[in-house]
Protein backbone atom coordinates (compact mmCIF):
# COMPACT_ATOMS: atom_id res chain seq x y z
CA UNK A 1 0.00 0.00 0.00
CA UNK A 2 0.98 3.30 -0.20
CA UNK A 3 1.68 5.32 2.94
CA UNK A 4 1.05 9.31 2.69
CA UNK A 5 3.79 11.94 3.92
CA UNK A 6 3.04 14.54 6.02
CA UNK A 7 2.53 17.84 3.54
CA UNK A 8 2.94 21.41 5.93
CA UNK A 9 1.92 23.38 3.07
CA UNK A 10 -1.00 21.18 3.13
CA UNK A 11 -1.94 21.05 6.47
CA UNK A 12 -1.41 25.33 6.95
CA UNK A 13 -4.06 25.52 4.10
CA UNK A 14 -6.57 23.77 6.12
CA UNK A 15 -7.07 26.91 8.43
CA UNK A 16 -6.56 30.61 8.89
CA UNK A 17 -6.78 31.28 12.36
CA UNK A 18 -3.62 32.38 14.24
CA UNK A 19 -2.38 31.24 17.68
CA UNK A 20 -3.80 27.59 17.35
CA UNK A 21 -1.66 25.23 17.47
CA UNK A 22 -2.74 22.03 15.14
CA UNK A 23 -1.42 18.66 15.88
CA UNK A 24 -0.32 17.06 12.44
CA UNK A 25 2.30 13.83 13.97
CA UNK A 26 3.15 12.19 17.18
CA UNK A 27 6.89 10.50 17.21
CA UNK A 28 6.81 8.82 20.89
CA UNK A 29 5.93 11.19 23.15
CA UNK A 30 6.62 14.04 21.17
CA UNK A 31 3.91 16.16 19.02
CA UNK A 32 4.75 17.82 15.52
CA UNK A 33 2.19 20.88 15.60
CA UNK A 34 1.84 23.77 13.23
CA UNK A 35 0.93 27.23 13.82
CA UNK A 36 0.26 30.65 12.88
CA UNK A 37 1.10 33.80 14.45
CA UNK A 38 1.07 37.59 13.94
CA UNK A 39 1.92 40.07 16.78
CA UNK A 40 3.37 39.71 20.25
CA UNK A 41 2.66 37.13 22.50
CA UNK A 42 3.05 36.67 26.36
CA UNK A 43 6.53 36.22 28.24
CA UNK A 44 6.41 32.08 29.31
CA UNK A 45 8.32 29.68 29.89
CA UNK A 46 8.00 25.97 29.80
CA UNK A 47 9.76 24.71 33.43
CA UNK A 48 9.89 21.00 32.41
CA UNK A 49 10.83 20.96 28.70
CA UNK A 50 13.13 22.40 26.04
CA UNK A 51 10.54 23.66 22.83
CA UNK A 52 11.63 23.77 19.08
CA UNK A 53 10.47 25.87 16.38
CA UNK A 54 11.10 25.63 12.82
CA UNK A 55 10.08 28.68 10.53
CA UNK A 56 8.07 27.01 7.36
CA UNK A 57 7.20 30.73 5.77
CA UNK A 58 7.57 34.16 7.08
CA UNK A 59 9.57 35.02 9.86
CA UNK A 60 10.13 34.85 13.58
CA UNK A 61 11.22 36.66 16.63
CA UNK A 62 11.85 35.32 19.81
CA UNK A 63 12.50 37.72 22.72
CA UNK A 64 14.58 36.65 25.42
CA UNK A 65 15.46 38.57 29.07
CA UNK A 66 19.08 38.81 27.78
CA UNK A 67 18.60 39.09 23.66
CA UNK A 68 16.51 37.90 20.82
CA UNK A 69 16.94 35.62 17.69
CA UNK A 70 15.67 35.64 14.22
CA UNK A 71 14.51 32.82 12.55
CA UNK A 72 13.41 31.93 8.14
CA UNK A 73 12.29 29.65 6.55
CA UNK A 74 14.57 26.73 6.43
CA UNK A 75 16.05 28.19 9.85
CA UNK A 76 15.09 26.28 13.59
CA UNK A 77 15.60 27.02 17.35
CA UNK A 78 15.51 25.11 20.66
CA UNK A 79 14.41 27.48 23.50
CA UNK A 80 16.14 25.39 26.55
CA UNK A 81 13.21 24.69 29.48
CA UNK A 82 12.83 27.19 31.93
CA UNK A 83 14.01 29.89 29.29
CA UNK A 84 11.55 33.05 29.37
CA UNK A 85 10.49 33.70 26.03
CA UNK A 86 8.35 35.68 24.13
CA UNK A 87 7.72 34.96 19.89
CA UNK A 88 7.11 37.50 18.09
CA UNK A 89 6.11 38.34 14.16
CA UNK A 90 5.59 41.26 12.09
CA UNK A 91 4.01 39.62 9.31
CA UNK A 92 2.36 36.19 9.92
CA UNK A 93 4.40 33.51 10.35
CA UNK A 94 3.96 29.81 9.72
CA UNK A 95 6.06 27.56 11.88
CA UNK A 96 6.60 24.20 12.84
CA UNK A 97 6.85 23.21 16.96
CA UNK A 98 8.05 20.36 18.38
CA UNK A 99 7.23 19.42 21.99
CA UNK A 100 6.22 16.68 24.05
CA UNK A 101 2.34 15.79 24.32
CA UNK A 102 0.87 17.95 27.12
CA UNK A 103 2.58 21.00 26.65
CA UNK A 104 0.35 24.41 26.83
CA UNK A 105 1.25 27.24 24.44
CA UNK A 106 1.28 29.62 27.54
CA UNK A 107 3.44 27.74 29.26
CA UNK A 108 3.61 28.82 33.23
CA UNK A 109 1.36 31.49 32.20
CA UNK A 110 -2.24 31.74 31.45
CA UNK A 111 -4.00 34.72 29.53
CA UNK A 112 -6.44 34.59 26.74
CA UNK A 113 -3.77 32.86 23.68
CA UNK A 114 -3.90 29.99 25.92
CA UNK A 115 -5.32 27.29 23.16
CA UNK A 116 -6.93 24.43 23.60
CA UNK A 117 -4.25 21.72 23.76
CA UNK A 118 -4.41 18.42 21.74
CA UNK A 119 -6.36 19.95 18.89
CA UNK A 120 -5.42 17.68 15.68
CA UNK A 121 -5.33 18.48 12.10
CA UNK B 1 22.72 39.32 22.68
CA UNK B 2 22.00 38.39 19.56
CA UNK B 3 21.60 34.42 19.47
CA UNK B 4 21.76 32.17 15.96
CA UNK B 5 19.04 29.99 14.50
CA UNK B 6 20.21 27.00 13.19
CA UNK B 7 20.19 27.16 8.88
CA UNK B 8 19.29 23.80 7.35
CA UNK B 9 21.14 24.78 4.10
CA UNK B 10 24.21 26.69 5.86
CA UNK B 11 24.69 23.51 8.10
CA UNK B 12 24.52 20.92 4.57
CA UNK B 13 27.20 22.91 2.81
CA UNK B 14 29.73 21.86 5.26
CA UNK B 15 29.64 18.47 4.12
CA UNK B 16 29.58 15.99 0.95
CA UNK B 17 29.63 12.83 2.56
CA UNK B 18 26.04 10.41 2.00
CA UNK B 19 25.09 8.15 5.15
CA UNK B 20 26.45 9.93 7.45
CA UNK B 21 23.77 11.96 9.82
CA UNK B 22 25.61 14.91 11.60
CA UNK B 23 23.66 16.37 14.70
CA UNK B 24 23.03 20.00 14.15
CA UNK B 25 20.65 20.27 17.78
CA UNK B 26 18.90 19.11 20.84
CA UNK B 27 15.82 18.73 22.34
CA UNK B 28 15.68 17.16 25.82
CA UNK B 29 17.26 13.48 24.96
CA UNK B 30 16.69 13.80 21.22
CA UNK B 31 19.08 14.99 18.48
CA UNK B 32 18.14 16.55 15.56
CA UNK B 33 20.32 15.23 12.66
CA UNK B 34 20.75 16.60 8.88
CA UNK B 35 22.34 13.57 5.96
CA UNK B 36 22.45 13.01 2.87
CA UNK B 37 21.67 9.85 1.33
CA UNK B 38 21.56 8.62 -2.51
CA UNK B 39 20.94 4.80 -3.31
CA UNK B 40 19.63 2.17 -1.02
CA UNK B 41 19.79 2.12 2.53
CA UNK B 42 19.63 -1.37 4.36
CA UNK B 43 16.40 -3.24 5.55
CA UNK B 44 16.08 -2.20 9.53
CA UNK B 45 13.93 -0.97 12.75
CA UNK B 46 14.40 0.65 15.49
CA UNK B 47 12.83 -1.35 18.37
CA UNK B 48 12.37 1.13 21.15
CA UNK B 49 11.79 4.23 19.34
CA UNK B 50 9.77 6.58 16.46
CA UNK B 51 11.74 8.12 13.88
CA UNK B 52 10.82 10.93 12.31
CA UNK B 53 11.82 12.28 8.59
CA UNK B 54 11.30 15.51 7.01
CA UNK B 55 12.86 16.30 3.66
CA UNK B 56 14.61 19.33 2.87
CA UNK B 57 15.81 19.34 -0.59
CA UNK B 58 15.14 16.29 -2.93
CA UNK B 59 12.80 13.00 -3.46
CA UNK B 60 12.71 10.03 -0.95
CA UNK B 61 11.38 6.67 -0.57
CA UNK B 62 10.78 4.63 2.22
CA UNK B 63 10.03 1.34 1.72
CA UNK B 64 7.96 -1.34 3.74
CA UNK B 65 7.42 -4.54 4.05
CA UNK B 66 3.79 -3.86 3.17
CA UNK B 67 4.14 -0.79 0.70
CA UNK B 68 6.22 2.50 0.86
CA UNK B 69 5.96 6.43 1.36
CA UNK B 70 6.73 9.06 -0.53
CA UNK B 71 8.64 12.51 0.20
CA UNK B 72 9.55 15.62 -1.02
CA UNK B 73 10.96 18.90 0.23
CA UNK B 74 8.64 20.04 3.07
CA UNK B 75 7.26 16.62 3.90
CA UNK B 76 7.94 14.20 6.70
CA UNK B 77 6.71 10.99 8.36
CA UNK B 78 7.05 9.07 11.37
CA UNK B 79 8.28 5.44 10.68
CA UNK B 80 6.85 3.76 13.85
CA UNK B 81 8.92 1.75 16.34
CA UNK B 82 9.71 -2.04 15.16
CA UNK B 83 8.31 -1.22 11.95
CA UNK B 84 11.05 -2.41 9.13
CA UNK B 85 12.09 0.45 6.93
CA UNK B 86 14.61 0.78 4.11
CA UNK B 87 14.89 4.46 2.98
CA UNK B 88 15.66 4.99 -1.11
CA UNK B 89 16.75 8.17 -2.69
CA UNK B 90 17.25 7.54 -6.49
CA UNK B 91 18.93 11.20 -6.69
CA UNK B 92 20.56 12.72 -3.75
CA UNK B 93 18.05 13.34 -0.78
CA UNK B 94 18.61 15.89 2.00
CA UNK B 95 17.03 15.59 4.95
CA UNK B 96 16.47 16.41 9.09
CA UNK B 97 16.29 13.00 11.42
CA UNK B 98 14.20 13.36 14.26
CA UNK B 99 15.14 10.48 17.11
CA UNK B 100 16.47 10.02 20.96
CA UNK B 101 20.03 10.50 21.27
CA UNK B 102 21.85 7.63 20.51
CA UNK B 103 19.96 5.73 17.70
CA UNK B 104 22.23 4.01 15.12
CA UNK B 105 20.95 4.68 11.72
CA UNK B 106 20.91 1.24 10.82
CA UNK B 107 18.92 0.24 14.11
CA UNK B 108 19.08 -3.59 15.08
CA UNK B 109 21.56 -4.39 12.13
CA UNK B 110 25.25 -3.29 11.60
CA UNK B 111 27.44 -3.76 8.72
CA UNK B 112 29.22 -1.22 6.11
CA UNK B 113 26.60 1.81 5.99
CA UNK B 114 26.22 1.71 9.90
CA UNK B 115 27.49 5.36 11.05
CA UNK B 116 29.59 6.83 13.63
CA UNK B 117 26.47 8.20 16.24
CA UNK B 118 26.60 11.66 17.65
CA UNK B 119 28.73 13.61 15.23
CA UNK B 120 28.01 16.90 15.33
CA UNK B 121 28.42 19.58 13.01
Amino acid sequence: MNYKALNFKDKLALFDEQWTPKVIAEMNDYQFKIVKIKGDFVWHDHEDTDETFIVLEGKLRIDFRDGQVELSDGEMFVVLKGVEHKPYAEEEVKMLLIEPRGVNNTGDKGGKLTAENDVWI
